[in-house]
């Protein structure tokens, strides 16, 4: 099956290039330390969920300069012959602790942290975070959706508003983990055994003289899982028109599954089309709504008790189009054994090996984190736990597990963040990292 | 060079698949014209600027089942044996018009229009319409920061918050067609041709133990297009420290380029800095600015003469954060010689083949469009031109020619478009297309 693009190793910054290459002149070649973490929430998301971890340890393990790359980067004329020697031998040979996907995480707290020597630890930067920022923002938004309709079937349906190919696969994996049924996105199902969903678009409709006709010929071309796109021209009309239609096919021995409704007052025209199915008979037949349908409908949806079974989410899910990017960072926090801290402003970073705890209250709700030095002992749960040493993945964890993980921790949250409300859940920085960052300061003569 | 994954077969909606099976079983071959357009401009968006065409055109051309899809396909259980026997031997043979990439363009207005047998046109949708929302919201907010920025050196510095690698690669290519210097990211200049930038990050000053000597030792390995960070610490006085270094460094004949701030106020910032370097003599190192920056930030900057020369730019260029997706969609307008017409609510559509017309007043300026059908006679240029037939593609533009054609369309905008102002841009609907749509709705008893 086509790959993803994880292993292009020209997918970096210029300046990654450029710094390993000054790095490697200075012969800097200690072990750093280098933590992912998100500065701030964005001001709809009041948890996040962690994905991409996979694809990164994916791009570690595999990232390699082949011989075209490597003469591309000789002939450009900008960097020393000391580096493309370097990048032709290049294994990533570091170890990666990180809190496993579909772990929910607040600000301020590592979700991953990178040791290696500096000039590897330097040069993956750029791919790790376009990585993890792309995957958690998507399964952050996913997780809220899951969380405004429980019970509710949700698809993936945004390939066509997502920012390119590899976004729109990777967007079908996050929302996956976060609790959707599955995607529309073929590719999903044979690179990560998603399940796929699909209807009819309106042009199938359209270019038959009938729309009972195409109905019809669909239903006799595709007889398992038929799902009809009702409202080309009106929809209640075309539910009553259906009626009878389902009575002719289930003489065929065909079912209908689904009518779908993509446009007008869907809670409106779902009660509408629910009335004509049930008065005809078709209890059987479920309603699957779609058309630029966000988290605020599915909750009120849900609330108002609209017979809608399912949803195929677009471009909201996709672009995560409340909130398109997080604040996040990959941050230096020690060199050469030593601790290091960026003081600028509004940016200013705790320094050293961090370790997040999670306590939990008696029931398993999530009761508050401390972050930490990785030496220190904590009361909770140790959340980044490791995920690759030497260079080689500590194990791989199942989608299925993945995705089962998410959920427990989605059940666990504080009830005003299940709720999708603002809460400002408790995060603490303890004494030994505090009085680290003022060594660090005094240190630094700041 | 590693390639795009434009020719991924499997980034496709399912329903794609299922409609192309139900066409093959029901004969329905015949040609079926489709267009892509937005329906609606983002609420920040006066115009647009269309990019991605290159790259559909490549994927049509391109696109192929190899046998390993085929037999992912025929597997799946979900589609019929004609099918897998038509995908192994897909060709597209179709014709593409569209309007050139960098041209500006408003809601309503085909940019696209694809003429090819109903299941090529159905099978391509999904991809096709993945990869021109893509660039175009990516150029079409580019072009903001540059009308926001006249004269300012512009750098894409967003690959970390870009979704994905792809959408990394393709927002370096959208912002330089609108007018961007260059961008960070390295696959780029062998990918495109683009100019790369870059400069130095904080984990490098942080992991020497002393900030000149950092500045320094980057100086003395990269002796070209230097380009210091100074707001790791202490902004005003690096700067100063700066100013002794540059002189030592001249005694070596190593020229300092510029220095970049990348937090706090920028604008008090650059002033200090620039007092203090041009009071050291340093008159020739200019100011490059990053951190955060979207076109008010830029449009601020420059009117009250801040002396920044150039600014990086990520996330709010590489998501286009305040309007991270496109109402666009790609719909049948034609099949088997009849206009087809969706009426569903609030996505009802004009039927036909159409052209764009444009008028311009004697200065070049934009005076208004008329959409209409292809065969009618309106005053202005045809904005949609050939750019496939058979399947073959008609020429190629370079990216230089592009990125000329896109500064020509910036500057003969409206003024009060050129301004980022609200402005309703004169765009009709021809008689005849009208006609055309409701004898449409007569056909089908609507």
């Amino acid at each position: 099956m086509p790959r993803l693009d994880s292993e292009k190793p020209l997918l970096i910054d210029l300046y990654e290039l450029t710094m390993a290459d000054a790095y490697l002149a200075e012969g800097m070649n200690e072990p750093a330390v280098f933590e992912f973490f998100v500065r701030k929430l964005p001001e709809r998301r009041g948890f996040l969920l962690a994905a991409g971890l996979e694809q990164v340890i994916d791009y570690l393990a595999s990232l390699r300069f082949d011989s075209e790359v490597l003469a591309w980067i000789a002939q450009s004329g900008r960097f020393s012959s000391r580096l493309v020697d370097y990048l032709a031998d290049f294994r990533f040979t570091g170890h990666v602790d990180a809190v496993p996907e579909g772990t929910a995480f607040f600000a301020g707290e590592p979700i991953l942290r990178l040791t290696a020597p500096m000039p590897q630890a330097q040069l993956v930067e750029t791919r790790l975070m376009n990585l993890l920022n792309v995957e958690t923002i998507i399964a952050s938004k996913a997780a809220r959706m899951v969380l405004a309709a429980p019970g509710k079937q949700l698809v993936d349906f945004g390939a066509r508003r997502a920012h390119g190919a590899e976004a729109a696969l990777l967007a079908a994996r996050a929302s996956y983990i976060a609790g959707f049924a599955g995607t529309a996105t073929v590719l999903a199902a044979p690179r990560f055994g998603i399940p796929l969903f699909g209807t009819m678009a309106h042009s199938y409709i359209e270019a038959h003289e009938d729309e009972i006709a195409a109905f019809e010929n669909f239903a006799h071309a595709r007889p398992r899982g038929i799902v009809l796109l009702i409202d080309t021209y009106d929809t209640e009309r075309a539910a009553k028109r259906l009626v009878d239609l389902a009575k002719r096919l289930a003489g065929a021995g065909i079912v209908i599954q689904a009518v779908r409704i993509d446009s007008g007052d869907l809670a409106a025209h779902a009660r509408n089309v629910r009335a004509i199915l049930d008065e005809g008979g078709l209890t059987e037949v479920t309603i699957f709504a779609s058309g630029g349908i966000d988290e605020e409908d599915l909750a009120e949806f849900t609330r108002a008790g609209v017979p809608i079974a399912g949803y195929g989410i677009g471009t909201s899910l996709d672009v995560s189009s409340d909130a398109p990017a997080l604040d996040c960072a990959y941050k230096l926090q020690e060199y050469a054994g030593i601790a290091r801290r960026k003081r600028s402003e509004g940016k200013a970073t705790y320094p050293g090996r961090k370790q997040v705890w999670r306590r939990r209250a008696a029931d398993g709700v999530f009761a508050g984190d401390i972050i930490g030095l990785v030496d220190e002992r904590q009361a909770g749960d140790e959340l980044l736990k490791p995920a690759m040493r030497n260079g080689m993945a500590c194990g791989r964890s199942s989608l299925a597990d993945i995705r089962a993980h998410a959920q427990n921790e989605l059940a666990h949250l504080p009830e005003p963040l299940r709720r999708r409300e603002p809460f400002a859940y408790p995060v603490e920085v303890s004494q030994a990292l505090k009085d680290l960052a003022a060594e660090c300061d005094r240190r630094l003569g700041l």
